[in-house]
């Protein structure tokens, strides 16, 4: 499947800084001593476990920002599931630019496949029914851009970026604004005709009279058990798109989604994702 | 015990890019069409599950960037063990800024936390050995200074912070020279006095010849069965530094901590920590 | 009425740039030659035409970066309205300072100013009817934020910030990819639930074929005749929220609000507003 | 005539900035939504009212920063002049980069090309004398650069850049300083010999002042008269470059031209400026 | 004497890298090892050679930054004479962050002080005449605002400060522009009437021909010997500002200034002063 | 001999800003007013007195960040000798963007070969002996890369780069953290496997205490007679590795390399070294 890369245009700065950070104020020390400079490589970068990729983008771009002159194929690029041992991307050129790229290159891609592969298990879960899995602002400080395509790479719906593109009323902003139906009515007349408005409850009742009020164009259903979330759905009869969340575990994903919402969304895939397990064969 | 807080001069700039990240090129929209300006609060950033804390100086710092009116205390600062429930900030103030902060300010904490939880559950398990807990630059990037840091308010001890600051010649860079002797004679030309060589083998054949060579200052000891860990320690009879790395599981660290070495290298330690459970509770 | 402030954060980067621009790399040759370090002024910064204030924010904090001893008194704030002679700042302190931010603090507000009453006059064609004058991103480079903040301290609404945070399918899009019901049915699948649908059409046969696919929140009703766009709101009948749009001179605006559209849309308030005149007096 | 292109290295920042801030933190999710990746477009920008181009060089930058695979030829260059349904540049490539950069490259051009083709209406005043138009510090924040320049593709002339570049005196530095003769001697001691130093007087009184002190090259006639402008390049003598400001409207600059005046400065080329009507076509 | 301090808005950006730089990307682990956080210091900033000061600002800022609870008293300002062993500042508070920014307020303040005095020593030779010393371009790159603010530290004058601000015609310009009265021709055609203009020669032949031609404001005398730079002197009778420059070794100087010329330039000042030696002591 | 490139990430941004400075706001005034833009030039950039040259790179880089069409050939690359009137680099191209990155390149190439050319002197009074030369960080503020690229182009050796990267006790840690034990064995645990120490001692006796403590593996020696280094080096009797330092002139080094000093550490090679002359010729 075509996938459409990221803007260089934002990403370059990110792969650049990160570069830069890990070269350190006077470069690659070990290199320097070691490599001689006309000395000539072909590497692989090759995946160690099954899983599915995200961040080859920013790895070949880590490779091109170090030596414009390598060679990077990518052979498996972002979106692609990949078996052990598969081969991801090669790299062609001066053996010290690949050595001095190599870390940055790998800390991006194992991170944002980790991701993106967790991701993935949990929308196998879903299978069969209509429910989407998306994820947080749980996101690593600086890495939102490339955490949220992660997710959108293993099978995931995108969900609001920052604090500017939706309305989102949380518990607390219902207890700051006097109720669930004053805060609608301030909210709706705030908010223009390109924002979304999202509210969450925590109980049925809760559930009724955001239905009672209108005005929210989404419901996060948050913790509730499933029981509860298969009535909120019987409840919104379609009026608003719901989205589950809170203590949604890979194995209670199945279940939920089996309970008609729309969304699931999880933290724990961009706070909490595991490595995969990638490498530099030489 | 009294810890050092990192330079403000050097976390200010990865704070105040995380609040721009996530307020979003036009701010909040959610607290500034729900909440009043002049509401107050008082919050307590809760820890809700057991461990280590680090990142409380740069939650601290995100609320002080977002309103330096706020009035932040921090209860148990970096490196603190804390208990569930344990209230470990109080912040108060303007109700918006709290709430406009709180997600920045709960990212980094969770994050570096999880990380400084799983380092002291490794370090507890060499107990009664001299190990030491490392971590390798397996960082995220962008974030390596906090999560280095994260690693020792978990107990843990630093490695070279990047490619400037010592020369560690891996196998592809053994390769590419020619071969240990040669190897490590280049690196001893090039390094200054202020520099140490660490060097990785994968066997004990490997070893004897860095020993002949001499030159290193540290030996890394990589994928070696406990028994070969052993048998290094003795040859090595004081001579090098040992540090043993690759596949470190929590499982296997009392055995290779008992095995005598001197460092114990983790890379998920800060590439596949789980976040530490922390809330913000008005 | 209250209104929020911008965040900080968002906008000090603007004013510092801005000062440095204007300070050029030397600093303010003329006052260092001229004006006694000691002198103190009191200074006021007055309206010399009615309008509505906008920039107040960025120009009181122009004057603290240039010296943070500045004593700022703002009289009257972003969205309120000033006649001529009135006075909306007091500046009061070293004189050195108040001449080297004075012009900065000026290009601001009279800019942002300008935008506000141009909103202003717009909307006071619209009293009577449910109709919301609203902008484009017709702005300046490096001004979105303050001017769409303008437009709103000038009573219009808020319209989509930048690329990233709502789908408008726009005739070009149209035609790239196959026609209207092509259009909707790939958008609709891209959009995740947080993010708005708006399409644009140029005549009615084409507002039927949305009405006819659904999957659109908002119709764009572009360059049609007043009596076109009455028929339109007619067909549409409450199932989008319509926005107006092309050739939307000052002396249309009463007609086209009356036509029932929800939202007016004018790129001249920003791309065309001229400059509300300011001045210091000492 | 062949005009200098403004340095690459100053102007680059400018249109990467304008680019991050219209793309917004996630791109351009309509282009991404609905576009084939793989489809390629000719589009032509063109000139919809007759004026003089400015920005055409940052319009050319944006699309190649975007893309640089863009095949990009600009037929009319910065300070030509065009009429309606003219070409200004050919654009050809891959559709979504040109539907991503087009309204950043048209927001510069047109607020640019509204300065060169206000700026060419006055210069056209002053046919058969020898006064120059030239523009004042009024620029909006950021742009001082582009804007000064589109002043001169207009066919004006240039002011000092910023407060570093000259020694301009006006009203509030003379009082502060203890009147015209106090302030002239103040100035040319402090003023080093590539210093240029203007007076401001708003009366034939201070300008007696001031070509009995000496020590200025340039005398701003504020405010004046048309007689009195006239009397002023009288008194002067040849002795001062004159330049007279203050209340410059189109329809009065032919009359000040002919009062033989040096210079006449006009804040409401970059201040108020409507913008000129380009856009793209495919 | 009072003398005006640069703009902080200009310097705080090159000492917050300067900061950086020397703190390194994990902070200064020495301090951090054996210094207690809570120890307090007074530290006296002593000059170990007579001289005059400058950079005593950014040295007082570099304090500041690295720790704002920290007592600075600045004794002798930038501009003024010290004695060996006269204190210019005291810096009083946390041990650590004194030593953490020694080094960084030392390097600031050795080598500005040193062009100052150097300048001095320049401006020493020219008593007694109207000739003032000046810089050049020739100046660290980074460093221009604040080596030119030395330069006037130790008595000397302004030039201009960038490509930007006069035009400079040299004798490449010369050539590439078909001779003198050519090229003068052309600048003055461009050059506003804010702009000064200064021409180099080489001979008094090239000489007669900038008089004959008119146009410039500043000629520069090059490479000429005593007698010649006398001869010219004679010539220009007044008409242009005369600057000797090349090979204006100290011991020249005196000779040269008593040639009649208005302004020597040398540079050395700011490319070959030695530091003067200043110290922190405890 | 070859030598490897510094990093292109680490040293474009300071050209970058180098020319930026230098161009100042608005360009290049005179080249733009006189220089035909079609006009072409060849120019050799040629040494005028013999030295070691270093910043050939940077020049390079200047020249290509200006116009990326210039052909650009390093002759003489950095490390090598040079006499005078050799070429070092040529230059081919645009004679405007010549002329306008020249004084930038030459700026960096001046001082940088300055300082190689003093390191080599240095170097050379060590012939024979086993001394190597080192710097210190008493460099340029914002040119630390390139001033300690420059030492070792001049065959000098690199020390540590910042604070973060090695430990170095001075005289106050020794008396703030309670004598030399003391501090040593604060340093010796807080110190990783990857960090060397370096304590400073001033006298023998201090030198003995260091010996005993252990745990250093770096002696300072400073300021101590050329008797004292003798003795020193004796008693170290190849335990550490000895550096000397302090009034360290060039007419004394070879006798104190021949006392038997591993390094002698000298400030004046970055913050005294006069420029190396050089000139563009075309």
């Amino acid at each position: 499947m075509t996938r459409t890369a990221l803007p260089d245009l934002l990403i370059e700065p990110l792969v650049r800084a990160a570069l830069i950070e890990d070269l350190g104020p006077s470069g690659d020390v070990t290199t320097e001593a070691v490599i001689a400079p006309e000395l000539r490589y072909a590497a692989r970068l090759n995946a160690r476990q099954a899983g599915v990729i995200s961040g080859a983008q920013l790895a070949a771009m880590a490779f091109r920002l170090v030596d414009a002159s390598l060679q990077i194929d990518v052979l498996r690029s972002d979106g692609a599931q990949v078996t052990p041992g598969e081969t991801v991307m090669t790299i062609a050129g001066s053996a010290a630019s690949i050595l001095s790229g190599e870390r940055v290159a790998l800390n991006f891609m194992g991170r944002l496949s980790g991701i993106a592969t967790l991701t993935a298990a949990f929308v196998a879960e879903t299978a069969g029914t209509g429910a989407r899995i998306t994820c947080t602002r749980k996101t690593t400080p600086g890495l939102r851009l490339v955490e949220k395509a992660a997710v959108r790479h293993g099978g995931g719906a995108a969900h609001r970026f920052s604090l500017s593109d939706a309305i989102l009323i949380k518990d607390n902003h219902i207890a700051a604004a006097g109720g669930i139906a004053s805060v609608l009515v301030q909210a709706r007349k705030a908010a223009s005709h390109m924002r979304r408005i999202e509210i969450e409850v925590d109980t049925l009742a809760q559930l009724d009279e955001v239905l009672a009020t209108g005005g929210a164009d989404v419901v996060l259903l948050d913790n509730m058990s499933t029981a509860d979330l298969r009535a909120a759905v019987a409840r919104v009869a379609g009026r608003l798109v719901t989205e589950a969340s809170g203590n949604m575990r890979l194995e209670r994903i199945a279940e939920v989604a089996a309970a008609g919402v729309d969304y699931i969304s999880v933290g724990a895939l961009t706070h909490s994702a595991p490595v995969l397990d990638l490498g530099l064969d030489f």
